[in-house]
């Protein structure tokens, strides 16, 4: 197939590709360069940034070869429509905004009071948050980018190995904490070096590996003795389907004097394009001087931010009112169903994995192979567009991700072809055996116990 | 009058004071702070950032005189209705968000071609601005913090002084450009030095001052002869009146290789809550070593941001289309009226200032008093609340910025009050002097020529 041979190398590229929107640079030969190059230099971090984590170029696939019915279930996206509810309150609110008594200009750049509010009340119910401690943003990966520029590059940083690939590359010193079959993708972190920050994604993209309660105590334990402070990202948190916890305040003290967490209305209400998420600063979280986390991050959201979009703040305030949360629990149940089908992979076992991943993706091992080279097969034989796991860090080697988020058609055809391509397969690895402290029924105790292997 | 004398001084708290909800940072007593400290180091950069150029809290006094009969023109703010035609589209886009056939998830990062081009088309007609140059963001101070995370910390700036403040403190090495009444408000570039960036609105907050296109000449030359790269600030283009550029690529090459343009649709289209601005990166732009500054923006927009909502983008669209356009015609209008109402100052001279100065606002000056005295004494005296010049870096001192922002008769009062307490003052500056290049009519030609005073 066209194209593939070329694909079997990791991916060297901007991400700009990532959108079909490659652009050229050329230097227009009516002004030679050589008289307009600028002096600026370059910055230093931006070389450590294209070389660092990269996903594949797999979305630009359907362009490579058209004549092909290629599915992808790779990059993912949302696709399940957002509840009448919520986009009448939307709609309402532009229409709002055509009247004299309507009409609001900027509002807080911490977003307004009556979401804070409801953030802190709905979501994190008895957990010790205060609307002051609530950020409203325009997205998750928006206030981990923010986060980072509060931090500045000199902390160290401690992320899951393998991870969503945000820009790490900016930091001092990263560890990486490996999570692979073996430690049953949780680190060990007593083989952990401290560091300044520890990134945590639960449910991990693209494990699917929901940190248990007890991981979670250990982690925040981890933290306390360290001095250091973990970055925690909810943004999956509404696909766990058990007792796990959904945030990091679940957790006994301190969780409060070690963690941030950050999450999104992106996968939970569909709000991928309409852009919404939070971050949670406990006021009792100070740096080593003393001085209030929060406090800093306060000013950067007022210097570098101008707040989310007043009509998606109207959308979230539906999203978390007593009807709204009803609608979205259906919307949940379809996505469910939807991972489950792309989870051809666990339950009709072509390949190995986690019994139970709370993700829409399924993180597929293939001990032995390379990434490129199974992504590659899957391409060339089932025409299934998927992501090699190197692209999620060093320890996807061997695994690849497939997404759950797409036309159900479209899904359930690619899990065919993928069962016709590799068969049915038993092995899969039990929740059981790498969550600790969780409980699991007595039928799924009687699945095989054993590592992944194709 | 209750807490002015204390805001006699220069403003030392945290920006969130801006919007009344000030957070206290106290440590639980529960948990000591010995024993939950972490160890993370804050970041020197914020140091700086608190101890950078500053607002006063000047917003924050209708609580603390709640009796007195107050009229904010301090901040400012968008009043002005959007137009029927844009808000029914951007609703549109939230209805069809609830069905299967109009949902739509995670949208390009760089916004939606259609409106990329539309900018390109509409915006930048005839100035060799391509479809590929534009990014589509969430506003333009948002813009500005990601051009700085682009270019890093260790290059050299220039700013306006004074300036709206954003924050510079960034940067390793600041050169002040002195904007003043003896320069006619537009730096000498001969006695500044060269650095990487120039940071250049225009029309200027606060002074009010449009370069004209000799003078954009000139800054482009400037800046192609030191290899520097300007950051040009239109924000408040749309407010120019007469045929003052308004954008740095209306003037010839080498516009397009040694500037960037940052904009928005927050004054221009009223959508300040909405969030939508963009920013123009020439893939004809070079860092030293020959690099493509738009391809490093470009990952930086990729990594950092996940894309401007949706519905926003949907309202420009609206906004670019022929029928938005005579709309937002209209509205401009109606700005520019009640800015000539805060222009109080110029109209009915009673303080000095630009004659004509293109900005909803009105920097006046009070040569040989300190900013803070005079916003004291119209506090006191007026119960007006306007902003201290050196909010704006030390070439405001002297001045006060007047806000035409707000709702006509409370702007319409504040300014009998203003007339009440100065009197009628009849100098001014024409723009004709500073203006280099511009024309003026023969009947603006007939005011006295003479530098502001009181």
């Amino acid at each position: 197939m066209k194209g593939v041979s070329k694909l079997s190398q990791p991916f060297s590229k901007t991400w700009s590709l990532w959108h079909k929107n490659g652009r050229r640079f050329t230097i227009d030969p009516l002004w030679p360069a050589e008289i307009c190059q600028t002096r600026v230099p370059r910055n230093a971090n931006m070389e450590k940034l294209q070389n660092g984590y990269l996903f594949p170029e797999a979305a630009g696939l359907h362009e490579e070869a058209p004549g092909a019915e290629l599915i992808s279930l790779g990059v993912g996206d949302t696709t399940q429509p957002i509840p009448r509810l919520v986009t009448a309150a939307m709609a309402e609110t532009c229409h709002a905004l055509s009247t004299s008594e309507g009409y609001r200009g900027y509002g807080a750049e911490q977003g307004n009071e009556e979401l804070r509010k409801r953030i802190a009340e709905v979501i994190y119910e008895d957990m010790g948050i205060k609307q002051t401690d609530v950020f409203v943003s325009d997205g998750a990966q928006c206030d981990i980018s923010r986060i980072q520029m509060m931090m500045g590059s000199n902390v160290t940083v401690a992320v899951q190995d393998p991870t969503f690939p945000v820009r790490y590359g900016w930091y001092g010193r990263i560890e990486y904490m490996r999570c692979s079959p073996e430690n049953l993708f949780f680190p060990d972190l007593s083989a952990t070096p401290r560091t300044d920050l520890i990134f945590f994604c639960s449910p991990n993209n693209p494990t699917g590996h929901a940190a248990s309660r007890a991981q979670l105590e250990q982690l925040v334990s981890f933290a306390k003795s360290n001095g250091s402070i973990i970055i925690y990202d909810s943004a999956y948190a509404s696909f766990i389907s058990d007792s796990s916890p959904k945030s990091i305040y679940e957790v006994p003290e301190p969780r409060r004097y070690v963690a941030i967490e950050v999450s999104s209305f992106s996968k939970f209400a569909g709000f991928a394009g309409v852009r919404l998420g939070w971050t949670v600063i406990p006021e009792e979280l100070t740096f080593s001087d003393g001085s209030s986390v929060g406090r800093d991050f306060d000013r950067i959201m007022c210097t570098c931010f101008n707040g989310a979009s007043s009509i998606a703040q109207a959308g979230g305030m539906a999203c978390l009112s007593p009807r709204g949360s009803r609608c979205h629990e259906e919307g949940h149940q379809w996505l469910q169903g939807q991972r489950d089908d792309a989870g051809g992979g666990v339950r009709f076992g072509w390949a190995g994995g986690l019994r139970r991943q709370e993700l829409p993706y399924v993180w597929v091992h293939f001990p032995g192979r390379r990434s490129w080279d199974v992504f590659g097969e899957i391409l060339e034989k089932a025409n299934v567009v998927t992501i090699p796991g190197t692209g999620f860090g060093p320890g996807g080697e061997g695994f690849v991700r497939v997404s759950g988020f797409g036309r159900r058609e479209a899904v359930q055809e690619a899990c065919r072809r993928l069962r016709r391509l590799f068969g049915r397969r038993s092995v899969v690895v039990r929740k059981r055996d790498y969550s600790v402290g969780a409980t699991e029924d007595a039928a799924a105790a009687s699945a095989p116990v054993l590592l992944p292997r194709i």
